[in-house]
């Protein structure tokens, strides 16, 4: 498979997959691009572009099979396995984290979670127990971990990024307010409420000094 | 200023705008676009491509000034102004981000938050009284409120949408794991970390598939 796929495609993946999932559940058997597209909120002409990336999928005149694109992008996405993911950081939003109900049905499970605080290790969240900040490049070998999610500030962000990725973390979810650097083999995805504030904002400054908007 | 300028043009600003506050914060007065991109992780082509589109930045040879380009990327997003917010959902999620510590610092606040629990309703969370959900109307238009943080279950989602949006609300920001569809002159942004995981188990899997990377 090629490297060389856009990575703004690679994002649009699991929103194409949702949609199909959304048709499955309705009993639809097939759809258009233009279908796919009104439940995605893409245009029918980049969900034939970015699929293409992939292989053939659809017959022209019938559309796309919902099942088998199902699978095939199940399959690409590397969900067709179940991926272990420890959690770095158990304040208020590592809590919330690690009852997040949505993680598991997709193949996402939550093996460990790692504080630093003596006050937090050793408590129980979900029915994982709380360990040691300090046991976490152990833990990442013993277990073959590829996959963190990141809860910490952004202090302390920096230095346990170093310490995961020596220790074997391929991808990276960070909560934490920086956007740090990582090698070129290492996924990074940052989550950043603030960063998506501020992209609204400046709409809606428009929307201010336009009052016919 | 043109309408016409990408999203993702858009989406890079607040990173440029932390990054140039990392060189104020060291004291640099001046910086080049290779600079800038080392920082933001962004290629110093692609930074003087964006910045065209909002007018001319920086002299031939000279970089950037840091600050009056911090103050030119404060003012295009939208932040030399104060914006009130409201929180729809105070679960354990929205308690976290209740008390999320950065968003006050960049000109977002908190102003109120609803929930439909009768249990919830009525106690404090951050020094805010929860308020019941029957009262967001009303309270978005007395207020004029624009901006909503939504961080209730997927199937109440999409019906509290239609409601804030029918009040006045032009920007949501979405933890609820669905992809509503909202007017045109409405901004949507989902925080969805399953998304985001699934993004990364692709690149994930080609690793697994190649035991040379």
């Amino acid at each position: 498979m090629s490297l060389d796929i856009p990575d703004v495609v690679i994002q649009r993946l699991p929103q194409y997959l949702r949609s199909l999932r959304a048709f499955k559940n309705k009993d639809i058997a097939l759809v258009s691009s233009t279908n796919l597209g009104a439940e995605s909120g893409v245009t029918p002409a980049q969900i034939r572009k970015d699929l293409s990336y992939f292989g053939k999928f659809g017959k022209q005149g019938q559309g796309y099979n919902v099942e088998a694109l199902t699978n095939d992008l199940t399959r690409i996405l590397g969900l067709d396995q179940s991926w272990p993911v420890i959690l770095l950081g158990v304040g208020r939003l590592g809590k919330a984290i690690l009852t997040y109900p949505d993680f598991t049905p997709e193949g996402f499970y939550i093996v460990s979670a790692f504080d630093s605080d003596p006050v937090i290790v050793g408590t129980k969240v979900a029915s994982i127990t709380i360990k040691p900040v300090e046991q976490i490049k152990t833990y990442i070998r013993d277990n073959n971990i590829k996959i963190a999610i990141l809860a910490v500030p952004g202090d302390s962000a920096v230095n346990l990024i170093d310490e995961i990725v020596q220790a074997g973390v391929k991808g990276i979810l960070n909560y934490a307010p920086i956007t740090p650097k990582v090698p070129e083999n290492v996924q990074i995805q940052n989550i950043d409420p603030v960063h998506s504030l501020q992209t609204m904002t400046f709409h809606l400054s428009e929307i201010n000094s336009n009052p016919n908007n």
